[in-house]
């Protein structure tokens, strides 16, 4: 058989300001290409205790599960649900996005009697409709997105998750885009099994999904009568991998995602949490204020708006295509489309981790007028870099 | 909160020569730290193409359903079976080690009514006695694990497969340990839903696992009356994100580690399937003279040796970990433990890949020397070094 063989890789250098990945800190790219050591090589065992030391830190828990799935978010979420769910069990799911239509899709999957309450694209759920839900449902499990990367709305979890452990269920939250770029505090608010990424906030590459688990989850997972439908994502199995006293091989962890995951992390926790999350408001405001100057109105009423993922609507008569192509292409920009019944109406504008930068808020601003004055659309040339400027100027 | 942050990491350089991961190349380590991009990039949608064109030649396959799982190789394992298997089918799985063991627990979570044939750890099944199985059990599908990294034993496959079509039956293989480092012709052996992992004869490190489905695969996933179990790796979803005609938006690819499958699967090419075969044989009959000169024997018939994993009998009255941690902390070698009835009485000597080297065949059988001799074995001092020297000058 003749072979053919492709030329190296070269990837263009990208600013990455849609809704994940985001840019990756030089320190993180070098750590992914450090030599590899076996699964069970001691060095290996020492990189993972500080692995979850430092998740603990970032989810601002205790809890002794905590560890980074081997793969990327969405199976962050299968790991949470099938772990506590076993078939038949009564599951309540809010939907306001793409990520809780999933959630409920992958409950039912793993045998859930699913219920869900709903809301349109950008709202968020109150904690009286949450509590009649429960009421009329009893479910074992309660599943909210706290930062829903489809529409940029921003889910609070602290009164809900009183509501849900007064009902003897469990909370199960979705915070992929939210953590290391707004407060998630696991102990604090009672939250149960909790699933992120790697490739938003934390700025590593795409690959393994940070999760924590509660007492109360562990308690649920241990009285399981019945095996975990998923083997790869089954935690009785994997906390072993991950414990001190065991170390039973399981799968053969990512080695060098999970070197990447240690840099970002020393990142996140060298910078500081309220540093960060104050980093991720100051520039989501200028960006607002830039935006503002250009007419371009946010998706999500202000209080309930991501920092770090900015869902706005596209003008009137512009070409979203156009706009974002020519973003990419002439100046090397990602931004992201609308999903879903937001398609072709809305941006999203991702200020995540490294992304989050007053450079890049000038730049994208910049170039967004660029794009909008190629599509002779009407805007005060200069306008959204000065009033970004302004806003910095004034926020010290 | 005080926030505590480790040292960077400072991984040591080791010779990886056990059951995986193996040895990364440096062009692949470098590949791991190119600039990430997103995950609907342009320039990673034809990333992609590149890595699933080589898949194709590797897995010698004109299969169009050909990709990279966004797990590791037990993520491929339960993709396979998860994707043709739903509630209350009928699978027959052969074990003959741990991960024969493992394909029947996978099966059984995914709701499948597992028959298994049983053989001892280090022997493989007959076309005969799976013919015999097929018959009396009439399964949808019959999983068997080409090369059993718990064992060292290669199970062939072409006829199988005849007996497995013949009945109407699908065969399974796990390919985890046995690709690019002997045959496997998924098209001319008709195999359907083939499976491996990045971090064994491919050298790419661990968190990725090439899947391979067939036409009949196919078929029998398309004439599904129910959903994948997994969300995650639900084929029917996955394969529009890997498909030139849809890319929707499925989970978010692990960009980096697709970057350095990418640079691996170009090694692999660019020295050519015969010539990377011809080189596995020749390092293990090497290291197997050298191990003879040892006194010490395989576990494995030789007809079915794996030659990139040698699994040995520990000599009598030899310290199975003192022998590994010497190896280890004197030499930076790692080789493998025994699995399942095989611990404490195998080691697993792995060439695979990158490791597969004269080099290495050298210094470990050295190195080995010196444990042996710490150990007050009875050995002849330079007796192994001498065998494999004298091999590799006869075979030229």
């Amino acid at each position: 058989m003749t072979q053919s063989v492709p030329q190296p890789l070269n990837p263009p250098c990208r600013i990455l300001m849609g809704p994940g990945p985001s840019d990756t800190h030089p320190r993180v790219l070098a750590a992914l290409g450090a030599p590899t050591v076996g699964h069970l090589d001691p060095y290996f065992l020492q990189t993972m205790n500080e692995v979850q030391d430092m998740l603990r830190q970032i989810f601002q828990t205790q809890n002794k599960l905590t560890l980074a799935v081997s793969g990327t978010g969405s199976a962050g979420m299968e790991t949470c649900v099938v772990n506590l769910i076993e078939r038949g069990d009564r599951m309540l799911v809010g939907v306001n996005g793409v990520f809780g239509g999933r959630m409920k899709d992958v409950a039912e999957r793993a045998g859930a009697e699913v219920s869900a309450i709903e809301r349109p694209f950008g709202e968020v759920f109150s904690p009286d409709e949450v509590a009649a839900a429960v009421k009329a449902h009893s479910p074992k499990v309660v599943g909210l997105v706290h930062a829903e990367t489809s529409t940029g709305a921003l889910q609070p979890l602290e009164e809900i998750a009183k509501i849900v452990h007064d009902a003897g269920a469990l909370l199960l939250v979705d915070c992929v885009t939210s953590l290391g770029g707004v407060p998630v505090k696991v102990d604090e608010w009672g939250l149960d099994a909790v699933y992120s990424g790697t490739q938003k906030c934390l700025s590593c590459p795409p690959g393994l999904a940070p999760v924590t688990f509660s007492q109360r989850a562990l308690d649920a997972i241990d009285a399981r009568k019945t095996k975990v439908v998923s083997w790869y994502l089954d935690m009785t199995m994997v906390r072993n991998y991950w414990s001190d006293s065991s170390r039973a091989y399981h799968h053969t962890a990512p080695i060098n995602m999970n070197y990447g995951l240690h840099e970002a992390l020393r990142l996140v926790l060298e910078e500081g949490l309220d540093n960060r999350f104050a980093r991720h408001r100051r520039n989501h405001l200028a960006l607002r204020a830039g935006l503002a100057a250009l007419g371009i109105e946010y998706a999500v009423a202000e209080e309930f708006r991501l920092p770090m993922l900015n869902a706005v609507r596209i003008p009137e008569g512009v070409d979203d295509v156009a706009v974002r192509s020519r973003l990419l292409n002439e100046f090397g920009i990602e931004i992201g489309a609308g999903l879903g019944p937001m398609k072709g109406r809305t941006w999203r504008i991702g200020l995540m981790g490294e992304a989050s930068s007053s450079r890049n808020v000038l730049l994208f601003l910049a170039a967004l007028e660029n794009c909008l004055s190629a599509q002779g659309a009407s805007i005060q040339p200069g306008s959204s870099v000065a009033a970004a400027n302004a806003f910095y100027s004034s926020a010290g």
